[in-house]
């Protein structure tokens, strides 16, 4: 067993100083130096790596930083709520989210068109220019073929921005899919449901999209996940991981509770018993909130790869 | 303001009186009372109910009660994600789920061949029997027509079970709905796939599932939802009722903290915003464990209604 | 193992049916029947019993109720905060507390002169009536002696109310000692001090007070805790209890989260480490609110009690 | 409202840089800017400055950052609980505390001589150590005079103290009293109580020290509160100011949860209608973890003042 030590602080602090710092502290902040090992030994490994998370990070000003991690190339499969989508699209169009408080008086930001998501705000407004924005795009992917696996429509959405803060423009230029198992759980569906009734030959394939999942990783790949928060997103990730004979290394982030069975708040441990973490994987669940604790694992990570000319 | 009284036991108290005393104990059990009257107030005005809850439900002993509540057409619309259909569907062939410690050895488990949900155990061989059923199920769907809603697949899975305690099948038989947006992200996703291996023309339309969400309510409907845990399926409802004009009732019940910007913990303050729930509507949430909450608020609702001899 | 069984209401369900439904269903509920079996084993094997809780209870309407546990002499020893002696003696003489919102205006009701717990409130004027019947109180006990172990202070206070409902009265009546650790850590700390200042041979002795907990049991006792919260009085009744040899049987009650090293959120696991609960006990642990969760075990724990004749 | 911004890393990020970045991405990385903030202000405008913590800090390694922030006289007042007193002096007489796992095997440990708290291990030898330093340190108390009050106690014990990493040490050198409402609920408890017995005119005296805990601050002082957990610690200092006219700068720091109505998961709302904050005060509440968060904030408020020429 490791002692615990007196941490300090010095001028010019860094990041990284302080993540090192956290592997002697105790409670959670002793998870977030051994998750950002875990993910470094998981990238040096040459392990296929799953990235996951909720719509809520890409409302939030992570965005451009999981455009960046994506830019590094840190994950080789992405995946992601609807909210994800849409969001990342609105943004790459220049529309601008909101920041107040915590708990602000809901019915009067709705008389002005604001919705709240925590204590962010999206404009009815941005909702209205991507429904114009994703038609032109479902436009432009029917002329190539009727029927999308629902990956291969997010690439070319992808293709399509112009914007380098952009998780889907990053994705995209680095050919690493982002699968959605529910994509029309959000305005993008009833976008796409417009566009079928007036081409009902249209059509969104996710059991095909299952087998693009399922081939994205092989048996013989080692194998990582990176799950920020939970939902369908970490569950499906865990999914195609299992069906290729488990998971080596695992970090998750949740501020769920384990005790109700959810999904969101099972730790690595439960996932053992599933296969789907390997047993003798390397595995860390961090209590916290994904915008403060994500960048602290990752600019550990990134810091450590760069310093050690791993970074490209 | 309502006084606070002290509450008493009495000899042979039933589970109605002890949520009758909740009104005026504070803190979390005055919204059990409070959900509950909303709950009637649903019902009596005529509100199309929205009642979606996550798989943990059906792993639980809740399945039955669930089926039960169903039987009584309590909800209009069901919301549930794929891990609900397949251990339904195990249940209803007398696959026996089991009961242990919370923090068991998962290793161990692993090698039993047992899959860990909390505190809840899934033979391996329970999802081995499922194949055998679904391939079965599928095989007689397509006989039947090549491309399918979701909901009117899990429609027809229903018809095809013998389980007065099946939610499936008393979802079937009483003309309820059941939608499922993340339709591939369980073991179905892989048999749907390989079954479209061995049927090319066979596939799941989950645009056209949209529209059926879509028109499952009105405009002009009276809108309720009771929420049992977050996830895509709490989502897909209120955007079900958003789309038709917002919610007038609203029922929650989550362990999720609301600090994080999650949907899990989003209360019914937030979801106002969104216009998702009326500015005047009856909303209540609970911060609590399902499988302790939930009964307590139905029981309440189901002999209120049985007393004043609403319940069919 | 166990089975999970499918759980069904019955028209006149009893709280006692329901605790044993809860039996088989999973997740918390199952906690839930645990910790009435394990009172029910407490109270039969003779087991010295520790009764503690946070003083949110007794701003609750759940102080009848502990009043009336008390009344039946479940617990052999209380211990408790401050908050809770000053709120059980203000009821006791007739004062109203009140149940709002659990996020109103909090600058408005400071204007009205009302103080917020939760979704409880406790108007100033409450206070003030306090402060003239503690100082009588004090003048009482002055005049006997000079110097007062705290539990022996809280005892003398309970015989002076006139409330069958008041924890106080009904722990000194069937004399069942409550210790209070932190005694000066609320208004009546206050109200000490202004008592000392104009009686200076007044004290109150808190290590004096360690030693009448510590001879509460005997080395030789069975030891059972029922900790409702956690805090200061959770702590304090464990530490006796260790100090005589540990703990034969647990129950805890807790919102707070684990993975923070906090004692509030430390489960009975943590405390077997600490030879606090001895390593072949009977130990549970709820993830709950007590409002809610504290009657569900209790009255089960009741009913059956009395249906066996031990209920005096 | 403030815009969301595309947080980026840039290599050789300092944590300054990194809490700047929160500024304007969401949810609670943005309270957590905000705290450093407050604190900043706290500062400037000469507020008195409590500091409240629970044992567990002392337990983890920020044990020398707290002490390091004693030297430079961020607090004026320190509020804590007693296992902080007692594990500062262990670890200033060279006793280790170690690093394990969160959920290792309790009873093991136990069987080992090791006490657990979260994934931190104290060892039995420890305490025995503190016993006869603890034993020591009274006999020179008790030399001087009879009758305690707690703060004066404890400044006693740093002055016999000998390492700049402790708490006591640096609180005593730099004359900041420390205050510890529930000193028996400890392994000191039973230390006094045996000094008692052989010296039974010693006695230590709570209600002395609600005045110098009361005296410690004025009403014409600006007052600040940083409360790092809840418990005694967090409400003991809240009193003293709310005596004293109420609080114009507050950040609390917890894993709780507001809505059982505990004092742990209160946030700074709910202290406005206490008066315990007053109505124009800045406040925060950050949902987090200690030893991630408390650091983070620290650390930028430390190098902001070090920049301005204000640390000393």
């Amino acid at each position: 067993m490791q002692k615990v030590n007196d941490f300090k602080w010095k001028k010019g602090m860094t990041v990284s100083e302080l993540v090192e710092g956290y592997t002697s502290i105790g409670f959670q902040s002793v998870e977030i130096s051994k998750s950002a090992d875990i993910i470094l030994k998981m990238k040096k490994s040459g392990a296929k790596t799953f990235l996951t998370f909720t719509a809520n990070m890409v409302t939030s000003g992570l965005r451009g930083f999981f455009s960046q991690i994506i830019k590094y190339r840190i994950p080789d499969v992405i995946v992601t709520a609807v909210g994800s989508i849409e969001e990342d699209i609105m943004k790459s169009m220049g529309e601008d989210f909101m920041l107040g408080q915590q708990k602000p008086d809901d019915i009067e930001l709705y008389e002005k068109g604001m919705n709240r998501v925590g204590n962010l705000f999206i404009k009815n407004e941005s909702y209205e220019k991507f429904e114009d924005k994703i038609t032109f795009m479902l436009k432009k992917l029917y002329e190539k073929k009727k029927v999308w696996a629902v990956s291969e429509m997010i690439h070319e959405f992808g293709l399509m921005l112009n914007d380098e803060d952009s998780i889907l423009y990053q994705a995209s230029r680095n050919n690493i899919p982002i699968f959605c198992p529910a994509i029309t759980d959000g305005a993008l569906g009833f976008h796409l449901f417009m566009f079928q009734s007036e081409h009902p030959d249209f059509n969104v394939d996710v059991v095909k999209d299952f087998s693009n999942s399922l081939f994205s990783v092989t048996h013989d790949d080692k194998k990582g996940l990176i799950a920020v928060g939970g939902g369908v997103s970490k569950h499906y990730a865990l999914l195609s991981c299992l069906l290729n004979g488990g998971i080596d290394y695992a970090v998750y982030i949740t501020m769920s509770k384990s005790e109700s069975g959810s999904l969101s708040g099972a730790t690595t441990d439960e996932a053992k018993s599933w296969g789907k973490i390997k047993d003798d994987s390397d595995a860390s669940t961090v209590v916290g909130e994904a915008t403060v604790v994500f960048p602290l694992i990752m600019i550990k990570v990134l810091e450590t790869l760069e310093n050690e000319g791993l970074l490209k």
